[in-house]
């Protein structure tokens, strides 16, 4: 894992600084049309709230067909660009990608030519992010086995995002992970260090700020039980105070089984865990059901939902798209600079 | 830690093996007097269901008093030996450890007298557990600056009870501890060893079939994320086969991000974490309200709850006794032999 410090390139800036009249644009990618992607994409467009623009990234024959089984009463309005989109109620856009054909719709099945078209919608979205012509990219599930038997690559992400350190949100539970698919050795080993640590406290009140929190409050989760031992004293800690001495609203090592229900009751805005499972144990127990992923340190301000692609309820008009509208409202809100929003 | 097996004298009977027609005698002491525990132990005496029988251990006059407060009338029964309670409608039996005077009720303060108190209470309730004169004991909440002004001892627990493996209950949740205060990576270097592991999940099989559990399901969480690298495959996989082929009902390793959440939705019946803070962030963070604590291969069935003394609010009236019901509740029913209650 690369560990991006503040002052890199990877820093975000967030589309409200740079012209805070404008309303910033979601771009949404289908995931895999034979999953729930198109059906919870189609009813969170239709239904976006007014304080930020959705812009669909796939094909629009099956954006029509999503929105049709649903019953939803919606122009497709497809575009080539994105200065083409017209953001009207009534209208939902779509960027074309022209991947697919109407016989490539097979609901529950996994096939290449779906993987195709979940990874060149994904990285139309991406460039586009990347490049500023849109201020965010929420990306619908995917199904792995699409991807691979595309041949194009293994996951969907790219090391450029999966490099970066994980950002999960779950209503006021945030956790900015140090370290990803790391075994829990190399993490004691090379990853639970002063200065990485440090860095990582530096970028997520950075990064927050940018993102419209006024003054980040950090809860930094300790390694050992009760804070007791060595990496809790001669690592966490000396981070933690330098951090706070360089005016950063931060508090560690907390003890690792207290911080996350603290940050829940509301005690600090984000948590640092220092490894997958500390994180991931607490967000996935607590089950709140509206998680999304974010990535700190990346090139460009991505979301993903928690949820997978369920092939056995697909096109059955069954799925929920809470998840999906949450994440684009939670990108929305922080593309705009105007923090994580309440509801 | 001392990793105590089956077939040794630390492997509890339940009393409905001794005696299926006698109602389980729970022991609860006060905790200390300056906190909530005379409160919530008063209530919950007051208001025990019919299916296990209240000896409340400790001062009588400090019940009387408690009752009164919560304006429950109910008889105090002072007795000096077990077999003198009468259990009966109306009547609350306090076995008198006569170790405090009036003046020494003084909420909100720590002090030696209570500590004392609270220390002479858990060694005869222990004691009687031991020596099966009660069948459990839940012991109410300490104060660890009172325990270690008296002078007696650091803790109320004494080793036999620490070395034991804790064992968590929080509504469906269930969770034995492999490890409890140990460093993360000792955990690593010297815990997750297949012989540990095996004998902790056929000591948790057996302990879950005398406690009334008839065919215990149990998922072992793995080390690692995802349980992708080498501990979970070279120890954790064997002693699960090897469990398995024995005939226990147990699958694992499972991702630790996943199989207490599992548990919460019913698929198993316990969750063997295999450090501290795997198991204490996913009950803590969970957040059910009805967290108790057991000793898993201890000499004795005994209960703690998970919160405090709490002597802000002590004798006002406002401390909820719901958690030292739902723990009497619990050893009631293990000591009766018929597994978990369902409320």
């Amino acid at each position: 894992m690369m560990f991006r410090t503040i002052g890199q390139k990877h820093f975000m800036d967030t589309a409200a600084q740079k012209n805070p009249a404008k309303l910033p644009v979601v771009g949404v990618t289908l995931g895999d049309v034979n999953g729930i992607g198109p059906e919870v994409v189609a009813r969170a467009a239709a239904e976006a709230d007014a304080r930020c623009r959705v812009l669909v990234i796939g094909d629009g024959f099956v954006v029509r067909r999503a929105l049709d089984l649903l019953k939803l009463e919606r122009e497709v309005r497809s575009v080539d660009k994105v200065a083409d989109a017209r953001f009207e109620p009534g209208v939902v856009n779509v960027l074309e990608t022209k991947t697919l054909q109407p016989s490539d719709l097979q609901p529950g099945k996994t096939t290449a030519a779906a993987g195709r078209a979940t990874v060149l919608a994904f990285d139309a979205g991406a460039a586009l992010a990347k490049s500023d012509e849109i201020d965010a990219l929420v990306f619908g599930p995917v199904h792995s086995d699409s991807i691979k038997a595309s041949g194009l690559r293994k996951r969907v992400v790219t090391p450029e995002f999966e490099q970066a350190h994980l950002f999960l949100v779950s209503g006021t539970l945030r956790i900015a992970h140090l370290t990803d698919h790391m075994p829990l050795r190399k993490v004691i080993d090379e990853a639970v260090k002063e200065e990485r640590i440090h860095a990582l406290v530096k970028l997520v009140d950075a990064q927050l700020r940018r993102w419209g929190v006024a003054r980040p409050r950090i809860g930094v989760a300790g390694l050992n039980p009760h804070c007791m031992y060595e990496e809790d004293t001669n690592e966490i800690k000396p981070a933690v105070e330098r951090a706070a001495r360089e005016g950063v609203d931060v508090t560690g090592p907390v003890s690792p089984d207290s911080v996350f229900r603290q940050c829940i009751e509301g005690r600090y805005d984000v948590v640092i865990a220092l490894y997958h499972d500390q994180g991931h144990i607490a967000i996935k127990t607590w089950g709140f059901s509206g998680n999304s992923a974010l990535y700190l340190g990346a090139p460009a301000l991505l979301a993903t939902v928690a949820h997978g692609s369920a092939f056995d309820i697909a096109w059955s008009g069954k799925a929920d798209s809470a998840m999906m509208s949450q994440a684009i409202r939670t990108v929305g809100s922080l593309a705009a600079g105007t923090g994580f929003p309440s509801s």
